[in-house]
C-alpha cells in the first residue's frame, strides 16, 4: 500500500493525520513548522518531507489541508510545490476551505500535467477533526472520489461528492452563508424579545418547533443564554469563508446584501476583540447595539 | 356553559370559529362583512351581534381575530367597542398578530374596567386555522390563561404562555424575524451555488443534516427547485408582521438591520407584483439580482 501525503499539520490537520495512522496508514508530512512534523513522525507512522514536492512523488495521494487559497496555490503551484513532484496519475486532494475558483484553478494547472485533483473541505471544526467525525464535501470526477472515499472516511462521518471540481467548496460556502445568516436571526430575534420584557429562553421554547427552528438555534441560542461563547467555530474564521463567497460572487455575477452585511458585522466584533470567540458572539454585536443581554433569567 | 364571543371571521377567524363549534361551543359571532356572519348561523351554533360591544356584553370571553394593530384597537377601544359591553372580570383574548406595545395598550385600557384581556397571536396559517392545529403564543396573567387554554385548545396544537400581556405578540415577531431571514439566508446560498455552476438539490442534500440545517431549508428549498410560491404564507402578511417588528424595535431601542433590510427586500417583492406569493419567493429576489433561477436540474 502506497504511503498517503499529509501537507498542513494544522489545528484540523494534525489530528486529521492522526486518524490516518490510527487506521493503519503510512504517512509522508509537511509542514511548515517542525514541530507538527515531528509529533507525527513519533508516531512511528510517517516520515517528514523537506517540501510539498517531496510529498507528492512518494505518494500516490496526497492531501492538503492548510488556512486559505495562497497556501493551497504555494503548496501545489508555488516552488518546491506538489506539481513538481507528482507523476501522472496521481491524486492531490485538497481539504482547505478556499475560494472554489481558486480551487479551479489548480485542478486546470495539475490536469495539465496529467494530475488529477479534488476539492474536499470539511465541516465540523477540531471536536470533529479529533473524533474523525468531520462532513467532507467533495467536488471532482466520480472516479477520483472512488479512489479517496476510502482514505477520507477515516477522517469523516459523511463523504459527499457535490459535483465537478470547486464543487465542495462551493457548498462549503453555502453552508457557511446559511450559518451565519441563521446565527444572526436568532439573534436580532432574541434581543428584540429581551429589551421588550418577554424571558428569551421562553421565547426560544416557544418557536423552536415551529418553521423558526433550526440546528443553529437549538445549538446557538442555549449557549448565549449561558453566555458562552469559547469556539466552537471562530469568527476570524468565518470572516475568511464569507469573503471567499462574496469573491466567488463578484466573480460569477451574484450579489450577497446579505452575507457581506453579517460579514460586516462579523468584522466589527473582530475589531473589537471577539475575532476568536465562537460565531455564536455574533450576538453580541446586537446586544451590543441594542445595550441588553440576552441571558438565562431568575 | 356561556357562549364564547368571537369577532373578525376573515380566512384565519372563520375556520377557527367553526372549529369551536365543532368542539360543542355556542357563539356569538361579529364582523365587519355580514356574509361570513352568516354562514356561521347557518350553523345552528352561532347568533350574529350588531356590534363588538355586544358580543362582549353576551359572552364571559370573547376572542378577537382580525387583521392588525388598528382594527384590534377599533373591535375594543372604538365606537361599540368590546371595552363598552364587557363587565368586570370578562376575558377579551386577541389572537390576532399585532403590535405587542398595542396589546399592552389595549391590555391597560381593559384593565382600568375591571375586564381582563391576553394576547394570543398564532402561527401555521390558513391550513392549521382549518385543521385546528394552530400554534398559539399567549401573553397574560396565569389565572386568564387557565381559562382560556381549553378553548385555544380547540383551534390550536400547541398553546404556550409565553409571559404577561404582549408576550405573545413579542414571541411571534422574533419567530417571524427568524423566518424571513433563515429563508434569505438559504435564498442567497443556494442562487450562489447554482450560478457557480453547482446543482442546487446536491447542495441542498450535503448541507441540510449540519449545522446549516432548518426547518425554513426543509420546507422552502425543495418548492423553490419546483417552482411552487403559492402561498403558504403571504409576502404581504409577513411584511406587516416585520413592520410590527420594527415598531417595537424602535419602542424599546433594538436596531435591527437584517430585519429590515429583509423587509424592504419583501417591499421590493410585493411592487413587483408578488405580494401574494408565499414567503419562500423571497429567494426570487436574490434570482433577480444575480439573473438566475435555482431549479431542478436534468
Amino acid at each position: 500500500m502506497s504511503k498517503i501525503g499529509f501537507i498542513g499539520l494544522g489545528i484540523m490537520g494534525k489530528p486529521m493525520a492522526r486518524n490516518l495512522v490510527k487506521a493503519g496508514y503510512e504517512l509522508v508530512v509537511y509542514d511548515v513548522n517542525a514541530a507538527p512534523m515531528a509529533e507525527l513522525v513519533e508516531t512511528g507512522k510517517a516520515e517528514a518531507a523537506a517540501s510539498p514536492a517531496e510529498v507528492a512523488a512518494k505518494c500516490d495521494i496526497t492531501l492538503i489541508m492548510v488556512p486559505n487559497s495562497p497556501h493551497v496555490k504555494a503548496a501545489v503551484l508555488g516552488a518546491n510545490g506538489a506539481i513538481e513532484g507528482a507523476a501522472p496519475g496521481k491524486l492531490v486532494v485538497d481539504m482547505s476551505s478556499i475560494d472554489p475558483m481558486v480551487s479551479r484553478e489548480v485542478g486546470k494547472a495539475l490536469e495539465a500535467k496529467g494530475i488529477f485533483f479534488m476539492d474536499a473541505p470539511v465541516s465540523g471544526g477540531e471536536p470533529k477533526a479529533i473524533d474523525g467525525t468531520l462532513s467532507f464535501m467533495v467536488g471532482g470526477r466520480q472516479e477520483d472520489f472512488d479512489r479517496a472515499e476510502p482514505i477520507l472516511k477515516c477522517m469523516g462521518a459523511s463523504v459527499v461528492r457535490c459535483g465537478d471540481i470547486g464543487a465542495g467548496n462551493v457548498t462549503k460556502l453555502a453552508n457557511q452563508i446559511v450559518v451565519a445568516l441563521n446565527i444572526a436571526a436568532v439573534s436580532e430575534a432574541m434581543v428584540l424579545a429581551t429589551k421588550a420584557g418577554v424571558d428569551p429562553e421562553l421565547v426560544y421554547k416557544a418557536i423552536r418547533g415551529g418553521l423558526a427552528g433550526s440546528t443553529v438555534m437549538d445549538a446557538k441560542v442555549p449557549l448565549a443564554l449561558a453566555r458562552k461563547f469559547n469556539p466552537g467555530f471562530r469568527i476570524n474564521l468565518h470572516i475568511k469563508d464569507l469573503a471567499n463567497a462574496i469573491s466567488v460572487g463578484h466573480e460569477v455575477g451574484v450579489p450577497l446584501p446579505l452575507t457581506a452585511q453579517i460579514m460586516e458585522t462579523m468584522q466589527a466584533l473582530r475589531v473589537d476583540g471577539m475575532g476568536d470567540l465562537d460565531h455564536g458572539a455574533i450576538i453580541r454585536h446586537y446586544e451590543k447595539l441594542a445595550q441588553v443581554e440576552v441571558k438565562k433569567q431568575g
